[in-house]
């Protein structure tokens, strides 16, 4: 197997630590690790470093490069510009099924968090010997922890006997962000999960499907990778920047048949928010979660986030405190999400004074 | 007159913005001039910078001379090390006495901070003209705001016609910092006064009340005094390092006669905390105090001091926020004594893993 870990994401929500040019999954949010070294790490034990591919942006390359220095180079594919998933996978199965035919490969998200590994590379193993054994697109779908408006959700049949112990779901449908009463409806109902953006395929079986549903993208990544393999990096480039910007979800996995999903029961998070990160992470005794040297009266259900100076709180509970050296964020871990609000001025700002 | 500006003092209480080699007065808290610079320019409408003294620490001196560029050097007074106010004070008054005979001096603490300048000088001027009329000690009462217990306070007699529009008032006794219980019958009897470290007198006077009370101080700082004069630096210095610590309230003011008050109603503030900071600050429309770049939401009655680097603040609420590059304190605004509990900590650390 194979395993494609997608690392070009560029979220702002963990403002003031996320950046475009230093996004959540190179960030160390849990524990020493950065996530997407998680993110490698995690599948590991199932795949070993030289056929783990990792698709990032061609400004990200150097720090992705440093972060895992156990990946061959020509493992990693350099985007020259973000163009979503659907092309980044494409290239990725082109470049597998090149390079060694047809193989059974995972996609994964790198700034994601899972808390229970080994239920993971069981799922993931299981989905594996599933995928191998047909024509099939796999999904991996999370029971959902409340009516989040925020994700997507898939909507599952009842189980059928799978290749292994695990149940294998038919997909009925995939949903768009639900508004609340919709995702209200949707946990009660039992049938919806949340899509976690992880896929599980043969490279002929993904080929197959983006040539019959997004016949432009498939024609464009294979224009760019027959330039790439004829060493014309700059036509390759112009290829990849000519593909259209869609999802794998939306422009594949929607009109597909043959979509399963197993249940991704093994702690998953997407590590959306500060509130995310202090969650996901081990709490001290005072229920804190402290990165940095902290000294601390009466402060209880913080995240501190401070690991370049000594910070001292008096009487907090429940805030957030990020400094990211330039930069430095106060607020009640309830209200993380309205850091977006926060970004969308500081990007205002610097386009009104350009630093 | 000659003023003496007493300019070296330790105190913590600002915490992180304060340490021992970057003490309050010479801290921007008001404004873009530090306490320091304030006290200068408050008393150069009735001074003029020849007759201004400022007596500082030896290892701060560099630093006073930066902000005071218009001070003459001869004029900047460097203690090798702090032994409280009557050395200090006993210093300059023989300095002056040298250079000009006889002279009123205003001694004048560099790290208070007083709103109504005008009103303050135009104290100051009716206390220069009754000290000069006689062999008075004259120090200045602040009516008490709140039954402070962290104050020393002065226990004034009636007014008596002094030789201008200002009353001037017997004083019967100085009071140490006293307990609450103390504190709230002060307030109430009306008598008692805040004491806030600022005194006028003739050099004659004080000198011969500092050879009546201190003896040895008045010995000591003859010593040096003379040894400076010779161009003995290091005799001078072992001469100053031998005096007792001594303050002139416990060493003079409270043993005198003919000792008198005018009423400081200036609008004095000894900033000493954070919160004194916020409230002698001007605040902006969400009466906030800010300091440095400031993105809010939902954020009211804060002092956000961070020159350094962009802060964005939610739904933050009479909270103190203080960036000092090296470290960082975040309390409410009505916890901001307990900023000594932390200071100490720093020290236990600090002396437990020196750097």
């Amino acid at each position: 197997m194979y395993a494609v870990i997608m690392a070009g994401g560029r979220g702002t929500r963990l403002w003031p630590s996320s950046r475009s040019q230093r996004p959540k999954q190179l960030l160390q949010l849990v524990g020493a690790k950065t996530l997407l070294q998680h993110a490698v790490d995690r599948i590991l034990p199932l795949v070993p470093p030289a056929r783990i591919l990792v698709v990032t942006g061609k400004d990200l390359l150097e720090e992705v490069r440093r972060q895992l220095p156990d990946i061959p180079e020509e493992n990693l594919l350099a985007e020259p510009d973000g163009r979503n998933t659907a092309p980044c996978i494409g290239w990725a199965a082109m470049h597998i099924e090149h390079t060694s035919g047809d193989q059974v490969m995972v996609v994964l998200p790198s700034d994601h968090f899972i808390q229970n590994e080994e239920r993971f590379r069981r799922v993931i193993d299981a989905a594996a010997r599933f995928a191998h054994s047909g024509q099939h697109l796999v999904t991996f779908a999370i029971p959902p922890l409340r009516p989040e408006t925020g994700y997507g959700y898939i909507h599952l049949g009842p189980a059928e006997g799978g290749v292994s112990d695990e149940p294998v779901h038919p997909v009925r449908g995939f949903r768009e962000k639900p508004d609340s009463q919709t995702a209200e409806m949707f946990v009660k109902q039992g049938e919806y999960y949340w899509n976690s953006g992880m896929f599980l395929w043969k490279t002929s079986t993904i080929l197959g499907a983006l040539r019959q549903h997004l016949p432009n993208v498939h024609a464009g990544v294979k224009a760019m990778h027959t330039s790439l393999l004829a060493g014309d990096r700059a036509q390759a480039e112009a290829a990849f920047l000519g593909l259209e910007a869609i999802s794998i979800d939306y422009g594949v996995m929607e009109k597909a048949s043959s979509v399963y999903a197993f249940r991704g029961d093994f702690g998953w998070s997407d590590v959306g928010s500060w509130a995310s990160v202090y969650e996901i992470n081990a709490k001290d005794a005072d229920t804190n979660v402290v990165r940095g040297e902290l000294l601390q009266i009466d402060t209880s259900g913080c995240l501190i986030d401070c690991p370049q100076r000594l910070v001292a709180t008096i009487g907090l509970k429940d805030m957030i405190v990020v400094d990211a050296g330039d930069a430095l964020l106060i607020c009640p871990k309830d209200r993380a999400q309205e850091v977006r609000a926060i970004v969308e001025r500081v990007k205002i700002n610097r386009n009104r004074h350009p630093r």
